[in-house]
């Protein structure tokens, strides 16, 4: 797996090995590093990590490491994920365009106040069936933490195998479905100790 | 500084500690440790770097360890942040309840959009006057990454110390500003990596 940093970098390189002149075959890490202002041991680490070790004298094949960074992108083979919990922060996530830069599409939230239902937001009752069909693996749970685990629960059933949970709440779930706890107030509390 | 997964424990720990029978003068690391199913020596460190060591045989004083922690989450001094742009996102994070818990008061919003002015969204022209007289020290930036550069600046010559960039921008900013980057996208790539 690649780390969250190296991912971070990724939109980067890609940008930068975009912008070259088409007559550039070949490029090092030195010269990438050169370019962006970074540190040549940490271009060197990102690349072979994302496409193996360049070769001794040339570098990368420039569009080779092109395409290595666009499938790791998720680039042309786009996964799609959903909010369960269509509130503020739901909505916000839902008209957030940023994914797509990581293969990531979002354009659908489910949730149960039939207030909410309409234009992108369906009914909960129809997850099962939209995972299955748009073979959805990731969710997005915003729902208040007294019904984050029963929530979290009906997700994995419908298919949902990473669930990145913003409720305050310990979910406990099956093997092998993987879970990433965004904790807001915290970050913003980690932020406040640097005022002090 | 606290390290952010020992302040995102201190919540639990204070919890915990207020629970415990009034009859309970002195409790120590290993017993906490068992009555949340932690790990001992994680307990004895997040509560040295919190309280300093405990007594060699007791461990903490109860009271005291319950008062240092709620000084380091500070309840008691609260610390008021402002959002800077109230599109959805910002104003997501104005309703969300949960910053309270590590004593963060989060009520006012700024922004330049007429429309948007009112209750809680004050018009940006009146954020410097704002953090003078409610001593804002930290900003959460939520505008579109064009004007992103220009509103940190405001913010920063507003008083503004700490900012919580969500974004899609790198801030140029005069040293002693912390700045935190949130990259949403980024963090649910990094996830989806564990359904592949």
């Amino acid at each position: 797996m690649i780390s969250k940093a190296t991912l971070g970098r990724l939109p980067r390189y890609l940008a930068y090995l975009k912008r070259q002149d088409d007559s550039v075959r070949d490029i090092s890490a030195a010269v990438i590093a050169r370019g962006l202002s970074l540190g040549d041991v940490q271009v060197r680490k990102d690349l072979s990590s994302v496409c193996g070790s360049g070769k001794p004298k040339t570098g990368y094949n420039r569009l080779e490491l092109i395409s290595c960074m666009e499938n790791t992108l998720g680039h042309g083979c786009e996964s799609e994920a959903v909010v369960v919990g269509a509130g503020k922060l739901g909505q916000a996530l839902l008209s957030f365009g940023g994914f797509r830069e990581y293969g990531i599409v979002l354009k659908t939230a489910f949730d149960n106040a039939p207030e909410k239902i309409g234009g992108q937001v369906l009914p909960i009752e129809d997850l099962p069936s939209y995972c299955t069909l748009h073979q959805v693996e990731i969710g997005i749970l915003t729902v208040p933490p007294e019904t984050a685990q029963a929530t979290a629960e009906y997700m994995v059933r419908a298919g949902i195998r990473a669930i990145w949970c913003f409720s305050a709440s310990s979910l406990s779930l099956p093997e092998g479905i993987s879970v990433h706890y965004e904790n807001l107030a915290l970050s913003l509390a980690h932020l406040r100790q640097k005022t002090v």
